[in-house]
């Protein structure tokens, strides 16, 4: 057993059940909650242009996933009807939805961007996400629907794509302020857990994929040409402890997504139970 | 005349109507242009959320300034009859179109966000801006979309809200994408030129009101409860050497809005002309 694994001791010796009855955030609750329940810590990413896709790829892929990450910006026919369906999908199979909006304007814009529009993001999101390059009123300006409506907040502490600067002081505030109000802020964006021993804390990583990097079978260079790189759910959980690994195109973009789904739900299941094994050999 | 007046001798010894002729983005190009033309400096932060109120702000101000600038996803009726009426009001009166949508994600998803969703905000609007904190892949995803329709995109390197982490290594990269592509970035947001030397970057900066903390009637916290900051167009454009003073609330919020934009733009107008004399004296 690695020391890597130690350092995740403290959360891992807990199980979900007892994660998510301390989860002083509701939607972090419900999040854990559906994890232990569904078996799966797999987020998938519905990056698609057409609703009709989007719908018919989250009815497929429900039953292996936790969360539905959306960016509403991209789909050409979007409409609060495509919403009220993608909210009854995820109902009907214990999944929630996290619109992945990155929110990095000062926080009276972003106040506004996450309330009103055509989006009405925090009406039907359980969680978004914000950046903190702006300073740390982005998360007052998102604050008061967030409370009112029991959602969750993510803040981005790591990013997967090269040459990211959301590195150094930009990490340190996202897990100062994540560690200072988990009530508010569910968790960090990042390529693992950043407070490994804080429960509290629930961890996402994106650029997770089966042909990830340190995959046997990947490619020289597993990434896109836009600078996206990748890692197996298998590194993402067991070496870097995180949480919840949020895979996109590596499912999407199968010929078989739902085959696809399962492998990768299998995958990142079995690294946590591995991990948590590992933790009990101790 | 003050050493910082020195820092912007080679771009303010130039006329605008050289910059234009230099400029190598087609957007910067016709921006110059305009201001030279027009006699404006100003950019109005459109930040209503309902179209008909923005366009008939839109209508009252549009003379006396250069650059509307949009958040379209704060528009609660948003349709793409807005975005052909506003680019109708725009063409009237000799103004650019700049949607602040501070794309801030990896560069395939930014790709999408500018070029497809509802906005399709690479088809009207002739600027628009990205954090860098992603990695450079943020320009390369919006770079096609751009160089296609002869857009201008404008890189964060520094912001008005308290707390920013846009500093640092995060300026630098802007600051070095900026200078190094001329072509498809028009140049930077901050509070200041920070390239004093090149006459190609074009600078705009936000969180500018007659009521800034320097002026001589501010209030003790000239701000807003979000942690936003203000300056005068006077320090922005003298002592800081921008090019394009950013004004929101301090005119559409003013209960005489066409009286505010007048006297930020003679304002503005005034510190750019001031900053040029104290060179011609040097």
């Amino acid at each position: 057993m690695s020391s890597d694994h130690d350092r995740y001791h403290h959360r891992r010796t807990l199980t979900l059940e007892q994660r998510a009855a301390r989860c002083p955030n509701p939607a972090g609750r419900r999040l854990l909650e559906i994890i232990s329940r569904k078996r799966t810590n797999l987020c998938i990413s519905l990056d698609m242009t057409d609703s009709a896709e989007i719908l018919s790829t989250a009815r497929l892929v429900a039953p292996y996933v936790c969360l539905f990450k959306t960016h509403v910006d991209i789909v050409a026919d979007f409409s609060q009807d495509f919403v009220a369906e993608l909210t009854a999908i995820a109902e009907e199979h214990d999944v929630l939805i996290f619109e992945d909006r990155k929110f990095a304007d000062i926080g009276n814009t972003a106040r506004l961007q996450y309330e009103a529009g055509m989006y009405r993001i925090a009406e039907w999101s359980h969680f978004t996400n914000a950046h903190v390059v702006s300073g740390p009123g982005v998360v007052d300006g998102l604050r008061g629907a967030a409370e009112r409506l029991g959602r969750g907040l993510l803040l981005l502490a790591e990013m997967s794509s090269a040459g990211s600067l959301v590195t150094g002081p930009v990490t340190e505030l996202a897990v100062e302020l994540a560690a200072r109000e988990p009530a508010l802020i569910t968790g960090l964006i990042a390529g693992g857990a950043l407070l490994p021993d804080t429960a509290d804390v629930i961890t996402m990583s994106p650029g997770v994929s089966l042909a990830g990097e340190d995959s046997p079978t990947a490619r020289p260079a597993a990434g896109d040409s836009f600078g996206q790189q990748y890692v197996t759910p298998r590194r993402a959980i067991m070496d870097r402890g995180t949480d919840v690994v949020i895979v996109g195109r590596a499912i999407i973009g199968a010929a078989d997504p739902v085959a696809a789904a399962k492998l990768h739900q299998t995958a990142a299941w079995q690294a946590y139970e591995q991990s948590v094994a590992h933790l009990q050999q101790a």
